[in-house]
């Protein structure tokens, strides 16, 4: 099956490092096509720009979503998931989305560790979006800065592992969450020095993506999810506004 | 003081109907400035075409938002309310916020009708954003097709009345919001048929605009709402990319 | 227009702490007049007072409300204002209500910076009667004692600042509320040693009354809210009881 | 044993049906004493009246609580029962704090079933200030006018019984309770008429009163139910006055 | 009347310093009758013993139920005490769900202070089947090891002090209940050490007993708790298999 | 891989369609191994049964789980699932938790259809236990007696289909679950006849388990579900007691 992995920020090197854990993640057969955001920012931080996210990660899925079997929003904070759900015919998952369904099942209390204090916030209300928030210990990020967002993984590996334990400890955290598409990879990597189950937001969204596709669930013509009646559009990329009009 | 009313879709006809009930509503030495989405759909429904405004929403206030006092985003649904806060100086209410902020003093229990079953679960869930769905007794929508968007008030007045009655009668509201952007105005000529009180969206928010501007309460330097730090940007407005890497 | 704020103790000096705030924030054409309670305590810090205090609120607005346009109750922590509204025909608000609703525009999570250790418990309560309570980051107290009452705006601006800054570095507060009649005007004072936006009571009282004046909702006929049918009482002020018993 | 039935409103005939239950349900060696409230109206059913009565309640606690060894309120709605543990050394304890506790005991959802439409919504917030209203299926009023209050058990036994039956069978309750001072009693009468437990609030705020009583436990030094430190009251009955001004 | 005490574990001590506590608290008439799990294990901790015990209650209360007037199952976290009430024509309590009972009318919030690490996560989601844990302010362990869970009582007296304090000043508990069978009895003993009320299980589990036993509630016909229709059991003790099975 | 499905009721019958779906369902290489349940009901509908069926599922987790690389907790409603994450070293997934976090993926509200009125509290308290069941719209059972629990899924089927259709017309259910044993394999044959997604549990519980194996987190040494420490037990299977007495 193919997956289309969506970036929706208009970094290369980043996608590059969710790709490759995309890749060791999925199961045999499992191809993993990537796809970047034409507009917006370099990282995704707050809601302003996760706001112009949700419109370009439409954007990329109206042109590059046919002939894939099911798409991953390859941000963590899920920016316009639930509208991408509503748009496509295909299954699409966030991987803040996967992050969560899959730490619900190790432990009663989860928290996530994150690059930067702003990003906090976004994740919160993340969470509260997906109605998973009921079990959230905290959200925490590094006491430091990040120099270059595309190195971060391998350049704060230490201070990112000392968040995650204090998660455990001080927070009383059952399982914890590396936040954060740059990180993608990492948590294989530290599994050993934290005690508790480390989730992979990206790892989590391949198997959540592979297992719709193979349950092939049927897609709503009721409710909030059935794909909206056609409806004219103005100043949209062709290929959004062509599946927003669909005629 | 000068308020900027943004309409989140691209109808104009929908926010003649917005501005006139906002001029009816604003106290003396207000002035009430109208500016349309640059795209988007005709009117908004749904995930999809809210995403969409919301983006908009922030290129409109990039564009036009110098100069005023304070700015409102005209959509019930309030598409990008939070990210156009963190964005801009002034002061930015939304519809929704607004009449849910004086729903609150009006009764324990609240509803909101509106012309689309649609609408509804984009409706349920603004009100979730904001904090204020704990006090929600209903979302009604009228059981009819809407013909004409544009001339729905006059149109479906009775339709829109039963509704608003039903909510008392059998969800137990104590007070209703008459909810969407084709409705503004028709709270205070339907008053007299629904026997609690009726809150037009548009009117509440130019005072509550108002009142924030009067209050002229201090912009954080902390927290989620503090202004991000700048940022280059890809791909969008002049207008928005200067505003979002300011310098 | 004309708003009646009551003073729901007996303490003429707090009253006219508030009473100077009101004026400041009053639009031109509001005229703010001042009532104190006929009975209670000097100064309301718990349940027992609040209890006295509401009964006192309702002997106040009995017998000085005709005329005016709209009533404050004046006591932070509200005491009986919703049993306020069911009895009067004008608009009531409390400073509480009013300042909670304006600190869900301005952040995320809120915090209340109060006088005393004791008030703290009746706060939160407050917060959870008017359902506003689920952004509460936090309620601070100043860990002094506080000599007097009706100087404590003066005296205890450095702990009363200080506690504001806590409130934001350890609770995680977006905006501040300082709660208690006897600090009404302090958050202009010391805005710029906040770093997010402070949140004034009484002024905010001001904006919502007449902001509800102005918006000329209908009363209801239905519901919690009603007016109450009229019933024979014993024992109450004779504009009490003629209020109950109208006829 | 001495338990204080404390009626909040003025009409003995209530007092007396309440009395009685009191009497029945009590151990041997529980003495009931009866006071009513010095001031009031003859039945409480809204805000106002509940406001009233908790100012009326601390009254007569302070008047007539000196040799009891546990007070209870009884009107259900509970009106003034947290300031009255807060004023008293003795426990104080609800007949709806006491239905609901045991309430709690006997299924996974609660229904109060009540005698006027007026009642409902101080039932529910009483339910919710107790932190208990989280099991309530809802909140029934029987759809007659009560004729005379001081007989409604009698007189409409049929019309309270098939509330309970419906509560039962239309809104999934496991218990229901019948709400109201003048129904006391009526619980043991009709129980085998519904069928799920029925639970007599009267009943079970003197068991519940009694169990205290048994338990010794110590009182707050600690914590909003500490009593307060002395403090000049202005107004009130000398009694109050000096239960308040201790000293 | 008769109570039987039910000691989910198979170690004798406990039950006996139970049940000691239980014969002080109970009223003159009222005799404890003592029954042991005929399985599981010393102490239960963790949910793999709760489930053990569980069924090892429904068993002893089919075996020795019959001829007593209500049943209490004697380990903080109330193993199988649902299905207990559901199995058993007698009232069934657990001591914990007596203890947040109490502890309600104590206080706004509560605390558990308990032995092991361990059993905080165990004792949470008690209070969470309850519907009781919405007050709980924390579950609080002594940080030191348990050498001798049977003499735990009088060797840890001064931690598990400690800590009842430390949950009143960190944690601003108002009431707090000393969790686990094996500090039965200790609350009376240290009450003048804390300065808030102390709660004590097992007291409160025998007057909550006593307290059904008195009301003489009816039991459900219909809802969850109604008792189960007979159905065939394989591999169970002859006593559980015929209460199941009853016919 | 290899995956030990655990059925905790003692009827084969119903094992083997659960287990034909699993193996539908299963990917290449996955290996189905079925185990009944050594003790307990013929079908699980309550607390009791459901007590009693964590113990046994322990019981054939610590007999048959070596040499798995996961277990299906099968029955809905998930007896002993927390438990057997908590003794067991390989992950074990209930079929309700699988339903329920798949079903969050597809829609904002979901309902679940079983086959009996009883089912409905154990589902629901279920859901409440995973911290599920915020977006739950419904439980809905057939209105009809079953009369053989075996041939259920093909003697009902009008039935079923009805009520999935009623849980979005009248519940506004996005997603439906067939919650029960069963009805396994059910969705896939009646998917056209409901106008949204279909929820099998035991096929989404086949991939999840699949999921966990492939994501290799690491199991936790802190928290309430790292392994407990040896404890000696009495009365239990040779297999579980030296699992709980490890040594």
């Amino acid at each position: 099956m193919k997956l289309l992995l969506v970036n929706p920020n208009v970094t290369g090197a980043i996608a590059e490092v969710m790709a490759a854990e995309a890749r060791r993640s999925a199961s045999p057969g499992t191809e993993i096509e990537v796809a970047l955001a034409g507009f917006g920012t370099l990282y995704i931080e707050n809601r302003v720009e996760a706001a112009i996210a949700a419109h370009a990660v439409l954007d990329v899925l109206a042109e590059k979503g046919a002939g894939c079997h099911a798409a991953i929003v390859a941000a963590f904070g899920d920016p316009g998931v639930f509208a991408a759900k509503e748009l496509m015919e295909i299954p699409v998952v966030g991987v803040s989305e996967a992050a969560f369904l899959f730490a619900y099942t190790q432990g009663k209390r989860y928290s996530i560790v994150c690059l930067t204090e702003r990003l906090r916030a976004w994740y919160m209300e993340c969470a509260e979006e997906h109605g998973l928030s009921g079990r959230m210990a905290s959200a925490r990020a590094i006491p430091v800065a990040v120099p270059d967002i595309t190195t971060a993984k391998a350049d704060l590996v230490a201070e990112l592992t000392e968040q995650c334990r204090l998660a455990v400890e001080q927070d009383g955290a059952e399982v914890v969450i590396l936040g954060g598409g740059p990180t993608a990879g990492l948590a294989r990597e530290i599994a050993d020095r934290v005690p508790v189950p480390l989730i992979d937001p990206v790892a989590c969204a391949v198997k959540l993506a592979e297992s719709l596709v193979n349950l092939e669930l049927r897609p709503p013509e009721k409710g909030s999810f059935a794909r909206p009646s056609p409806k004219p559009a103005r100043g949209l990329s062709p290929a959004l506004a062509k599946l927003i009009d669909r005629g």
